[in-house]
């Protein structure tokens, strides 16, 4: 009998960063790498730097557990069934490109691919916000906004991977043009880049001097600025999460009206500013969600809707990927470690 | 061995109409009856009733076929664990009133309850617009607007039986009040009240002489002569389901969005007038839905959204009704039909 304990390796391939880590069953990381994904230096380079980084995981706690799989989140539309990534806009030259197979041909070890939202829903659903929950939504307000399901305690992908689009609900139906293509999508007022076109347009009116102060001491102003600038007291930028609350809260009353979930989970960097986008969601809740306010009759029997910001953070899509193939139904063919 | 075909008996409890059919496993419907609900004669009195020509429908087929069950269809919220009724809007007295073992006790033939959206929505998943095809969502366009999803074959409830109110989902933040407490609901404005109140401010600004002369004609003014008017020609009716259809493709757009699901099937008595909705629909799905859109370039691999309008129509709430104890997994206790 084998008795060793398992352990997975998650990969988070941001625009950004690729980050890499070794994390064991009850979701301890053991081992994490932190790099530049040098997008410019063309696809092949970041696939095998991101092999051998997780070789290097794989060997050095190949001894003492045993490697159930590779994890890996990726921004971008995922064909799931064939394992290649359809496109992704921080990724130009990846497009329907077999990243599963490709990694297993270097590897010699089963990979699950899944969009990097969807990640981050699993890691809060495993040992985050959502620990003892089996069904929820994440929504991610970043550069962008993203979302993903956990629906009993697995990614919920709608028909071809694209279910959790909630950046582009359209929130305000004769609003802000959306590069998509529609007006008044959520992404035009929750993300952390609308949070700063929001600051920006308030300094250049003139109406804003804490803001421009802040924006003059700040070589990289942005949503992070505008929420200190808020923590301090200054109503303009106060009112812009105001307004990035409303438009969020209008969306997650969608939601909770046509789903019913047990939890909604707010994360991603702007989720940093929770404190101050936190009233007006829940303002709009009660006021929007015939749902959310059902559900306070019902309480007695746990049947609330809870609304809660990431715990995970940063680590959420990174721990979301390194659960997937603890999820998995079996290893598939290959599965020895290639050298 | 028993080689006996089966079927079961749906019952459709509206507030107006109690329909009850007996219904074979391939959907065949082997005999309806229509009755007037009666609610002013109180909840037991309704009961009684049902169960007297579900009595006489089980005696008339049990001789050629096994009765699985019976699927009961309600307009309200249920605690489907229980087998209550929480409460219903068109069902005055009959809140926490336990539906499932009233009608067990009386019958001894197993009962599961469900709500009449999630009904319909199954129903058409089984031998409607959804044959084939395992999820799909259903909005049901009546005197209000519900909604209901299938997902796997089977009805999808949400934490509390509540999933679906796509009626109360915000498509104009600022506009028109509902008495749910929202401003701006899908309801207000894709409803069959929504339409009928629509014509009347027309009417009543002098600005629809058509609707005028309509409305004079007929004393039962409502959606389904306004549909008519616009059928003759009338521009004024004619935007008045433009309206209707902009508002339910903005919900559906948000909808298809959050869920990616590969049909999305429009009911309910308003949806006779599909062909004059379906184009204001169809131009905000293209203009709004960045999953609609984008579901075109994967249509060579199946992947296309697909809107459809309801195939068994009044039906579809009883046909799925009836499916529901084709569903169960295997009988419970009680099973021998008490005489």
């Amino acid at each position: 009998m084998n008795t060793m304990s398992s352990f997975t390796i998650g990969v988070d391939l941001g625009g950004t960063n690729l980050r890499i880590a070794a994390v064991d069953e009850t979701g301890q990381i053991l081992r994490v790498d932190v790099l530049a994904t040098e997008v410019q230096r063309g696809r092949d380079r970041v696939i095998s730097e991101m092999a051998s980084v997780i070789r290097d995981h794989a060997l050095q706690f190949s001894h003492q557990h045993t490697l159930l799989g590779i994890g890996v989140g990726i921004p971008g539309i995922i064909d799931l069934a064939a394992g290649t990534l359809h496109s992704a806009a921080n990724l130009p030259g990846w497009n329907d490109y077999p990243v599963r197979s490709d990694l297993e041909k270097r590897l010699g070890v089963p990979v699950v691919l899944e969009n990097d939202a969807n990640c981050a829903a699993l890691g809060e659903q495993w040992i985050g916000a959502g620990r003892g929950v089996q069904d929820l939504f994440m929504v991610t307000l970043g550069t962008g906004v993203g979302g993903g399901f956990v629906v009993n305690g697995k990614p919920w992908h709608g028909m071809s991977g694209m279910a959790g689009e909630i950046g582009h609900m359209t929130v305000i139906p004769e609003g802000l043009p959306c590069p998509c293509g529609n007006r008044g999508c959520l992404e035009q007022y929750a993300s952390g880049t609308a949070i700063t076109r929001m600051a920006r347009e308030s300094i250049a009116n003139g109406q804003a001097p804490a803001l421009a102060a802040a924006a003059n001491m700040n070589s990289h102003f942005g949503a992070r600025i505008v929420f200190e600038t808020a923590q301090l007291g200054d109503p303009v930028a106060a009112a812009i999460f105001e307004t990035a609350g409303q438009a969020l809260g209008i969306a997650l009353g969608n939601l909770i009206n046509a789903l019913n979930l047990p939890l909604y989970v707010v994360g991603g960097g702007v989720a940093k500013a929770w404190t101050a986008l936190r009233p007006a969601v829940l303002a709009e809740l009660s006021k929007r969600s015939i749902v959310f306010r059902a559900s306070e009759p019902l309480k007695s029997r746990n049947k609330d809707t809870l609304i809660a910001s990431t715990e995970l953070e940063e680590n959420a899509g990174l721990l979301g990927a390194a659960r997937l193939p603890m999820l998995s139904e079996g290893p598939r063919a290959c599965c020895s470690l290639a050298g």
